[in-house]
C-alpha cells in the first residue's frame, strides 16, 4: 500500500485511526479464557469500519511464549489486505541483520510497515526502507517520559534538538512513499515544528488516550494536504468496555477534524 | 550470573570470548542440510572450551521464520549454564512493553542478558534492568558505519558526544552488576575515554575479525581490573575452516592478554 492508496483508504474511511492490537496478558478479559486471538478476531470485527490501520506490537505476542509469533501471524492474516499493517517491533542492527528483521516483518508476518529505532544510523534503516513495496516509521519524538533523556538534547551546538536530527538524516535515505516517522501526541505543540521539517511525510501518532495527548492539537498543527497522520489508540479501544464503540468515537472525532482542516476530502 | 560470577569463570577459562551465534540462511555450510540446531551445536562443541560467553542474535532466528524461536531456545539449552549468554536483540519500548520483552528474552529463551538500544530513554531501559539477577547490555558507541550517523553528535553545546550522554546517564540506573555497554572494537582509540566514564563496567566488544577491529588496543584500553571486557566474534568462527580453531587462536590471544595487563589473574 503506498501513500497514496492509504489516503485513499483514509478517505473512503473518514478516518486515520490505527488500532495498537498490544492484547496484554494481565488485562485479557477473563470471557476469553487467555485465547489471545479470539481476543484479536473481536476487536478486529469491532473496530475494521472505523480504523484504516492495525499495529500489534511485537512483545505482547512475544509475551505468549514461543509460539506467540504464530498468534500474530494468524492476527495479522485475520486483518487481511483493507488495512494498512504496522509491526510494532522497533528494530534495528547492523545491516544483515536488519535485513532479516525486515523479512520477518513482511514476508513471514505479511506487515507493511515496521517501527524502527535510530540509534546506530543507516546502514541500520537502510534494509528496511529498501524493502520493496514496505515502509520503515522511524522513531522521531517519543510519547513516553524517557523521550526527555535524549531525544531533547540539542546537537552540535545548533538549536536542532536530537529528534529532528534524525529526521532530517533519515529523510535523506527514503520517500515519503517508503517513510513515516514516530512522533508522540504528548507532544502536540511540537507539531507545526515537526510538520515544517517534514511537509510530506505520514506520522504514526501514540500516545491519546491513556497517555493523555490532545487529538485535536495534533490535528490542527500536523495534518497535511494528504491528511499525513495515522492516529494510534490501543488501551483506550482494547479494554472498552465497548472496543467498537470506543472506536468509532475516535472516528467521528476524526471526521470532523477532516472535515474542518481538509473540507476537499469529505 | 553477576559480574564476580563472570570474572571468576574468565580467570577460569583464560579468555573473554563471546562466541556469536547469528546462523545466516545464506552462509550455513551445505553439510548441515538447513538444520540451524545442527550447526549451532557443532559450533557449541568446538568453542566451549574457548569461549565464556555466547550471544545469539535474534533476527537470524527470525530469519527462520515462525519456528525460529524454538531453535533459539533449544540453542541456550544446548549451552547449559557454564557460559554467559547474551540475547541480541536491541529491543526498547515504553515501560510496560519493554517488561514483556525483558519476560521473553530471559524467561522463556533462558538468556542471562540483553542488548537495549537507549533511544526512548529510562522508562524503556529500566525494565530490562530490574529484572531479578539479570543483565541489560545498552548500545552506547556501535561497531557499524552508522554510528557516526548520531553517536558521535555532541549534546547541548558540550564536548560530549551523544554516546558518553548515553553512558553517563543509563549508570545512574543500574549498578555494574546488571548493566554492560556496547562498545564497539572498531573505535579502540575512544576505549581510554570510555573507561575512563565507566571504570567499573563490562563492555560488550563486537567488531573484531571481519568487521576490522584490533583485539589488542582495546585490551590496552579497555581492560579493568575485573577484565571488564566480553570480546565478540561472530563471523570469524562459525564460518571459519575449523571453527573450534579460530576460538582457540581468539583465546589464546586473550589469555596472553591477561596475562600482560592483569598478571594477578593468570
Amino acid at each position: 500500500m503506498d501513500r497514496a492508496a492509504l489516503f485513499s483508504l483514509i478517505r473512503q474511511r473518514q478516518s486515520f485511526l490505527c488500532v495498537g492490537l498490544d492484547p496484554d496478558p494481565e488485562r485479557l478479559p477473563a470471557s476469553f479464557g487467555g485465547d489471545v486471538l479470539a481476543f484479536n478476531r473481536s476487536v478486529i470485527d469491532a473496530t475494521r469500519d472505523y480504523a484504516v490501520a492495525y499495529k500489534p506490537n511485537t512483545a505482547f505476542y512475544e509475551a505468549l511464549g514461543l509460539d506467540g509469533m504464530r498468534v500474530l501471524r494468524d492476527t495479522i492474516d485475520y486483518i487481511g489486505t483493507d488495512h494498512f499493517i504496522i509491526a510494532d517491533a522497533k528494530r534495528g542492527d547492523i545491516g544483515n541483520t536488519s535485513r532479516y528483521y525486515a523479512k520477518f516483518a513482511f514476508d513471514t508476518l505479511g506487515a507493511d510497515a515496521i517501527t524502527v529505532a535510530p540509534y546506530m544510523g543507516q546502514d541500520s534503516v537502510g534494509p528496511f526502507l529498501d524493502y520493496p513495496g514496505k515502509w520503515a516509521i522511524v522513531l522521531a519524538l517519543t510519547s513516553n517520559a524517557g523521550a526527555d533523556d535524549f531525544q531533547h538534547t540539542l546537537q552540535d551546538g545548533s538549536d536542532e534538538p536530537l529528534y529532528e536530527k534524525v529526521m532530517r538524516r533519515v529523510m535523506a535515505w527514503g520517500t515519503p512513499d517508503r517513510l513515516m516517522f514516530v512522533c508522540g501526541a504528548t507532544r502536540a505543540e511540537k507539531f507545526t515544528e515537526l510538520r515544517r521539517i517534514a511537509p510530506d511525510h505520514f506520522f504514526l501518532v501514540p500516545g491519546i488516550g491513556a497517555q493523555g495527548g490532545d487529538l485535536g492539537a495534533v490535528c490542527r498543527h500536523g495534518m497535511n494536504k494528504g491528511c499525513g497522520l495515522l492516529v494510534n489508540s490501543s488501551r483506550g479501544i482494547l479494554y472498552a468496555d465497548d472496543p467498537g464503540r470506543a472506536a468509532r468515537e475516535l472516528q467521528q472525532q476524526m471526521q470532523r477534524a477532516l472535515e474542518k482542516f481538509l473540507p476537499e476530502v469529505s
